[in-house]
């Protein structure tokens, strides 16, 4: 496994590379992401995984002094998993005008996406999709624009809706990257993996299940044929708040838009945004109804 | 010379190739174009053109509708100057929700610009150069991104902030892409050639070459040592507006960075549109002084 830091070194690692899978990550690895880095090595390609903490898609007020480092332990497990290559940039590396003291990246030229990325995550965490999709395109043109052939790129499911805006995003601006989505890797009692995990309390960690809990009974409920879909959204916001919840939101969309689900739509999604003290979990359950 | 029309044409086109200079075009092609297909020839690559009136970068008020096209000459044209392929997509096969009959392209993913781009043509018009770096950055996807190893694209130095904008934009989101510049073809009167000349009535025509003459006056009384940017830019704008002018700007300029020029640059830009009546020319100058 081969670890580089530079958009130049990366290149020059890449440049035999006929077929590429690549997983970006921020890095504090765990089993979900290892599943992500399992699945690309069945892609037959050079296995390149990123770690970077994105500065552009943090917020003013969110954690991003304090978002986990850990390398030294996610590169044993990269290595263990089998990856090529992992790219490690600076932040100089990726925002050459970065700006240490204030976290300002400089980054001018960034992605303006459609009004979605102002909804469900994007109305708490505003400009957060933009910083996100703004690197990601970053990240493929460094690992992708080197002449391979086979473009493949993992991303989890449990972000929804950021899959849902790399998909969009490839397809409008005519990458051409297949996007492959990984299943949410959960723990025995349900609780999707995520770095922020770790910043639970052991309380907070035993409460913590019950946000995919709701948002199962929620899938129950549409299945049995309920259709008042925002009262079901308030019931289930009600119920999670009463726990000690703070709740972002909770909404029943579309799966193939993203909109709001009509009664008209068979493929849809739930999804969850909910505060256990400071520490925000996103979870989300896609299904399909049966056409009556 | 191979014409293709879709995407997935082209992605076969190019699939083999190792080496590929493009040209982007808008079609009504002239002498200044074919310069740039010449300089293409010079790369040992395939020279890819493409001709496509971009429907996102015009405004509302703007020629999009009248914007000459002649793509039957255009492709005479451009066999006698040694073109491979050319590109000629219609406005669904780039924008796939294009509405024809209001013109609304449904891109929903643009490329958000550093505030170079709201001024001088920018302040004109709104959303010219974010329409315009969308629709580049989704032609370089499409050309580019099959596997060449060797990317050159030209643009001519007659639109020196598109110019501008686009270096700015392949460094920023790291498009491993060499980005050349053509010198302005000028009439023997010193006219820029400009698919928009076809606009002008005779008369206009005898009149529009004083905009670059005016331009190299005000060239002249930098290098002689006047310092007096606004005041200068002024004189030559009161002095086009009596010959009967309507000027959208002229102004001084770092050629570095496109901000207004200080007294500490050395690298500098005179750029200048003005209309003859409703059509809008540009110009500008680069030029160097000598350090003191």
């Amino acid at each position: 496994m081969q670890v580089v830091k530079t958009a130049h070194a990366l290149s020059q690692a890449l440049a035999t590379q006929d077929a590429i899978a690549f997983v970006p990550t921020m890095g504090n690895l765990h089993a979900g992401h290892i599943q992500l880095v399992e699945l690309a090595k069945t892609k037959n390609a050079c296995v390149v995984v990123s770690i970077f903490v994105n500065p552009l898609q943090f917020g003013a007020n969110e954690d991003l002094s304090n978002y986990p480092r850990t390398l030294d332990a996610d590169l044993e497990k990269l290595k263990a998993a089998g990856a090529d290559i992992v790219f490690t940039p600076s932040e100089q590396e990726m925002y050459p005008d970065f700006d240490a003291s204030t976290h300002n990246t400089h980054q001018s030229i960034t992605i303006n996406l459609p009004s979605v990325a102002n909804e469900l995550c994007g109305a708490a965490r505003p400009g957060h999709f933009s910083g996100m999709a703004t690197v990601v395109l970053k990240l493929f043109n460094l690992v992708f624009f080197n002449g391979a052939k086979t473009r493949v790129a993992i991303f989890g499911k449990k972000d929804f809706q950021q899959l849902f805006i790399i998909r969009d995003m490839v397809k409008q601006l005519n990458l051409p990257i297949e996007i492959i989505a990984g299943d949410t890797r959960r723990e025995a009692d349900g609780l999707a993996m995520s770095s922020r995990n770790g910043y639970l309390t052991s309380a907070q960690k035993l409460e913590a299940p019950r946000l995919y809990r709701a948002l199962g009974l929620l899938v129950d409920a549409v299945k049995q044929g309920r259709t008042d879909f925002p009262a079901l959204e308030t019931q289930t916001t009600q119920f999670l708040t009463q726990l000690g919840w703070v709740v972002d939101y909770i909404s029943i969309r579309s799966a193939e838009t993203l909109l709001p689900a009509t009664n008209a739509d068979l493929k849809l999604v739930v999804l969850g945004a909910a505060r256990q003290g400071t520490t925000r979990l996103i979870d989300n359950i896609e299904f399909t109804l049966k056409p009556n």
